[in-house]
């Protein structure tokens, strides 16, 4: 790549929000202090508020204190901030965009970067069709340089209300331009699952349903919806979580090897999982296959927690999910009868992002004569331990035939010494070298919510499968326990846990 | 097993020798204090010399405190060493037989052992057979009890003397009576790898010639002959090390599951890989696959050396080989295309015994487009670590498409915290049980004496091959290197090395 090409100006809405301040400003300096940043590169953040330059610098550094990998040094510190610019902008006004179109084109004169423009739309999805088009209207879209559009998630809360969405949004950008972030996607055990996978002759030979019984997904938090009531409650955890970041797991992990490592062949794999899941129709297939529970007052960690509908902004008789349990059928030739157990909720006993591929039991015969042979496990731990571990079987030293399950542990923190780098940072710069593999293609977020959506329409029915309770601080209703009961497994203790 | 078929007399040949001292009485030890002794057990120590008990009481009390893994706690001393008699004998003497009978037999009624009898021959093998001849003269083998026999390598120096020798001892001896030590299968490591393969079903399908590349087997000392040099001088690695410790090493990785994991079952498995390995006949077929090589003075571990033909009691033109590398092939269908790469030798660089399987290489294609991706390694360490170690490829944090081998290990030491037991307790605690498992089976003595056979006598040929020599503190000579390398290997470091 030619390092003019890099070379851009990003266009942040949202400067003074809380993912700029938790995650973009942090993940900018980090990338500077670990010379990813192109030598051109300026930011222009946009808010509604009134600020200095000064005031804006503040706010940076405020952020980087709170949340950065680094240390702020001073001579990291003035090359890094002078690239900082703040323009006020009515998200609804015209001549505000007219106005922020001779601010960027003057800027990138004075800094010789060549019209490349990255708009970051770190704002509510409901301002993701208007921001578009009146970047369009005021002309900021016609540029000599490329043009890219970073959006968060969510997208939409429905098939038809993401498609919609989508036919907007594709009026400006092409498919091409559109960067939709799926921050999971950024983390880097994510990204070593096609390492593990594709560059071990240990593991790839296993990978299908001859080998693997089962595996599980669980992305549990201990909050609770703490500030974000009046938003999470008209989510739930179906949409917040799995449509997104949990199918996105089951197909990095299901994934056929693609021609290429590159970002439409690894993309097309993806989608092909997508299709391959079973679609579930019915009320009952619906009921056999998904839990839904809600947090009730509990315990956490030695305190007493309160329940999610004592929650701030949240209805007093809200039935929105704040745990989902789903049983996910991957019908295809490699994953036939191997079911894809995700689970993911708030107010769970421990924070942690992993998954367990459990292997096939050994025959009836030797030392399972009983049946009571522990499985192997592989375990890749994403968040926020970053680990492989394998859990297998062996001799108990000075015994005659007593085996023992032990586990080999491969951990990046202690192996290999590095600060492992935020999502954020990866994904920021694979949209400045033009790289979407880790973003989500329109097909995929559109097979996604086909889904959900009958799941969620299913839900909202009044008769429809009821919502369960579970104690905060406990692993989800235990109608979770009984969906893999039924078929002879059990969730595996989170490997953080112990 | 009913708890009376345990107790036993041990008849122990030579315990004033070198194996009783380092070996057989900590070993006696360890098995007391863990509980393995019977509680009806009596040792009648031989020897040619005139010892009083207490002597024979220092003497097995020097060894404990020289050798034992427990040290001596008074109360244990106690009751472990009433258990021990010594009586002098003169091998040739077939008096002093009949009076060892006498003695036995009045112990026996004393102690209320029931007759079971257990010949340990801990002396040199040319006496293996006026031994039993005198045993059975003197009818210590008329007993209404078990009677068993344990002998040490080596068992012939040859197929025909072997056989010879066999012949003899089967005379008075069954087959099923007679315990033949190969030490290597007491180890903890050796027997794991039964476990390793038959208790997980994440190892046992790659365990075949579709996913395996080749197989290393090294046993490297650092020590020279010491002052064994007449002993060894006759015999050389080949003998010592090879037609027993490495074929058993293959045999117990190459062998087939069995029926039962009952000793003929297994025994018979380990028949067959003997017999499925390729007969080297012919001097191109010897030359082509078997390296000899023997030391000169060089340098190990910062000090000087001298070379083996300077040591003590070893012959000044000497062709002795002190180091053997050969690729075997186990010509079945699990194995064909295999090579087994074994390597054992003297004044090598470290002291370790350890099996390397390497995994066949991942296609030319994405991570390993230039051929140069890291192949899978499972490492099993036997001694003097124990471990078992996987080496795969996975992403190098922080980084796009960068690779980096690393190291999943498991080790007893640190994992389990188990002082893990020696070889010769479990061996000896084998025999008192009737448990032949690991010990070899005269059809396995066989079959390694036909494969080295035709080697040794290809060596002895003046025209025959070559004797290569390489320095002392080196891995031998490079026709060992150039053995791997002509297939498109090398041998991987030693894992205790690093």
């Amino acid at each position: 790549m030619n390092k003019e090409d890099k070379y851009a100006t990003l266009v942040l809405f949202g400067a003074t929000g809380d993912l700029a301040k938790r995650k973009l400003f942090p993940a900018l300096y980090s990338l500077y202090c670990d010379g990813y940043l192109p030598e051109r590169f300026a930011v222009v953040g946009l808010g509604r508020r009134s600020l200095t330059q000064e005031d804006f610098y503040h706010h940076i550094k405020d952020s980087l204190e709170a949340f950065s990998r680094y240390d702020i040094r001073p001579e990291d510190w003035e090359g890094f901030i002078q690239r900082f610019h703040y323009v006020q902008l009515d998200i609804n006004q015209a001549s505000d965009y007219e106005a922020l179109a001779s601010y960027v084109e003057k800027l990138e004169q004075r800094q010789e970067i060549n019209g490349n423009r990255l708009f970051y739309l770190a704002i509510a999805p409901g301002l993701f069709e208007p921001v578009t088009f009146q970047l369009k209207e005021a002309g900021l879209l016609q540029t000599k340089g490329w043009k890219r559009l970073i959006i968060e998630k969510p997208f939409g809360h429905s098939h038809e209300s993401a498609e919609e969405l989508n036919d907007k949004i594709t009026q400006v950008f092409k498919e091409e331009e559109i960067y939709r972030i799926d921050h999971y996607l950024g983390k880097e055990m994510i990204q070593n699952i096609q390492v593990i996978r594709f560059a071990n002759s240990f593991f790839e030979p296993l990978w299908n349903n001859q080998y693997i019984a089962s595996i599980q997904l669980t992305s549990s938090e201990t909050v609770g919806v703490e500030n974000r009531g009046s938003y999470y409650d008209k989510v739930g955890a179906l949409r917040d979580m799995v449509q997104n970041h949990m199918l996105q797991m089951v197909t990095m992990m299901a994934m056929e090897p693609p021609s290429r490592l590159k970002a439409e062949a690894i993309r097309d794999e993806k989608v092909k999982v997508l299709r391959s899941i079973r679609r579930m129709e019915t009320e009952q297939e619906i009921q056999e296959h998904v839990v839904r529970g809600q947090y009730e007052a509990g315990e956490l960690q030695g305190e007493g927690v309160k329940g999610y509908r004592e929650e701030q902004n949240v209805a007093e008789d809200s039935s929105t999910e704040t745990f989902v349990a789903a049983k996910i059928m991957v019908d295809n030739f490699r994953w036939a009868g191997v079911p894809f157990y995700i689970r993911t909720g708030k107010r769970l006993p421990s924070k942690a992002t992993e998954i367990i591929i459990q292997f096939k039991s050994m025959p009836y015969l030797y030392f399972n004569k009983d049946g009571n042979l522990a499985p192997n496990l592989l375990v890749i731990q994403i968040f926020p331990e970053e680990g492989i571990h394998l859990k297998f079987n062996a001799k108990k030293p000075g015994t005659e035939g007593s085996i023992l399950p032990i586990s080999m542990d491969f951990c990046h923190d202690s192996t290999v010494g590095i600060n492992s780098p935020e999502a954020y940072e990866r994904l920021l710069n694979d949209v400045l070298e033009g790289d979407s593999t880790y973003f989500t293609r329109w097909d995929e977020v559109s097979l996604a919510w086909k889904i959900v959506d009958p799941i969620i329409q299913s839900w909202e029915k009044s008769e429809g499968i009821p919502l369960s309770t579970y104690k905060a601080g406990q692993w989800g209703p235990t109608e979770a326990k009984e969906l893999l009961e039924k078929d002879g497994f059990h969730w595996w203790q989170v490997f953080g846990e112990k």
